[in-house]
């Protein structure tokens, strides 16, 4: 099945101890479109000026990344220039131009109201709120969040929360929305604010998943949280758009299979794994932009085979 | 097979948002000998004053743990008075008074001569080196080490490391020892430094095992990292000696089997996060003295469900 998502797609400038881009294609929805797409079809939703390019479109339709739903605007699209000299873990930001992006109103053609997959990238709770509506026949929607949401916009984001099956953040999110320190406590909080399962991103750690009831349709079962690995790199070139193909990797292949079972959750948290790894190996979407679903699979493979007693 | 573990025993007062303890029996040879014992014997060698008394002794006794090596001299134990009030991932000194333990001068027991299974826990390493060299019989020697180690003794340290089999550490100290913030790259420098093997810890996000040549008598073959779990936990309530608990949970389980294959030395690293998890759930070694090898093995399935695709 194919997945609609909404979310930024943005030139980056970024600088990290392996070098520096100018102005690449970046932005979450592009990301997560360009890893969800060695899974299943992927449409977007996004805004972008007229530095929008036929290079830059390009990207995506080699990807067969359905563009109906990317408004064209009168402007610059969305800039962000950030560094990664003091950590790799964390991006020091130097400029956010929100451009086209500070008047985004999605607009959903026709032709994805169909959606049964949604992703909600990092964007305006209100905007996640109403594409969400938008598209009634959603029957899984997943989404994302940060500290700016978090912070000064909790109302908005206390609405749309309900509306998410599956919440996507990073440790330091889930200690700002829950106010609580300890993992396990944090994610059962979270879990009362709505969403039917949470996914905490641990970066170079990997990432653990908690259920709440309903999330397999089997309210009486209780579930273990999931541990979920991350691959040991030699080289993290650049960490930009980590989480984000991390996201793609995961609900791309939830998309791709014929129901979500617990399997199969553990088995897209690996993929969500395997694609924020390689994203990491080159700037911006260079490597996710040329890979084959065998790489992909031989990464899950070794994901497999560091994390399991009997491989 | 026996372990003989040469280290601190020493008595920790104790603050941490959950309350306070005064005067409980601690040290890492303490932690490390109290996990091992369910599943191997241990053989003590340390130093404790006249304040070690018979209630002490029978925490030891209890669990079968043979003390010939523990010397008492006269003078006070080790005292070690810390708090985790601004973080429960590191401990803030209040307190160190070496009392003894600054003489200390081990002694090994002629009983202990046989030795095959060495633990050389976080004391100087010109100790460890000589303790080494008197237990010529030790075929697999597992050591420990710190900051203090790294950054002021660094020459006696790098002279016992390559007298070690397995070395455990945490992030900061493969950072300090490699120099490296990579953390695959700092494990293969390390990796150069003597050990065939590295655990590094990684607190609640579990630990990470990289394999040189030879460390399972096959320089031929290559063996990825292994990434073993730490189990999500609601409270912790005194992170003191966790560390120390893994590696005798780590260390006895592969003192207790036939040889140390790939198998398990991964499943060696799960009953470490078990004993660990164990506990920080209780102050001091309150934990640690009354489990069973039923509660233990339980845990392991739950670390095996929480991290297995197909668990």
């Amino acid at each position: 099945m194919s997945i609609t998502v909404v979310g930024s797609v943005a030139f980056d400038s970024i600088t990290t101890p392996s070098g520096s881009r100018e102005r690449c294609l970046g932005g979450a929805a592009t990301y997560f479109a360009l890893a969800a797409s060695y899974f299943t079809s992927v449409r977007v939703v996004a805004v972008v000026g007229s530095d929008f390019t036929a290079a830059e479109e390009s990207v995506f339709t080699a990807r067969s990344i359905d563009l109906a739903g990317l408004e064209r605007a009168s402007g610059k699209s969305f800039f962000w220039a950030g560094n990664y000299l003091t950590s790799l873990n964390e991006a020091k930001t130097e400029r956010t131009d929100l451009n086209v992006f500070a008047d985004f109103n999605p607009q959903i053609p026709v032709s994805y109201l169909d959606a049964e997959f949604l992703f909600l990238a990092n964007i305006d709770p209100v905007l996640q709120l109403r594409v969400r509506q938008a598209l009634p026949a959603a029957r899984l929607v997943c989404g994302d969040t940060m500290n700016y949401w978090i912070n000064d916009h909790r109302e908005a984001l206390l609405r749309v929360l309900p509306q998410m099956d599956v919440l996507l953040i990073n440790d330091t999110e889930a200690r700002l929305l829950s106010g609580e320190s300890n993992p396990l406590r944090a994610a059962r909080r979270i879990l009362t604010l709505g969403p039917r399962a949470l996914i905490v991103k641990h970066g170079e750690y990997g990432a653990t998943a908690y259920f709440g009831p309903g999330i397999f349709h089997d309210p009486a079962e209780q579930h273990h949280p999931f541990r979920s690995p991350a691959l040991p790199l030699e080289e993290v070139v650049d960490p930009t758009g980590a989480g984000d193909s991390f996201a793609g990797g995961f609900y791309g292949y939830i998309a791709s299979q014929p129901a979500l079972t617990p399997a199969v959750f553990r088995r897209a948290l690996f993929y969500g794994s395997v694609m924020g790894s390689f994203t990491v190996e080159r700037f911006g979407t260079e490597r996710l932009q040329h890979l084959t679903r065998a790489e992909i699979d031989a990464r899950f493979e070794v994901l497999r085979q560091i994390s399991h007693l009997d491989a």
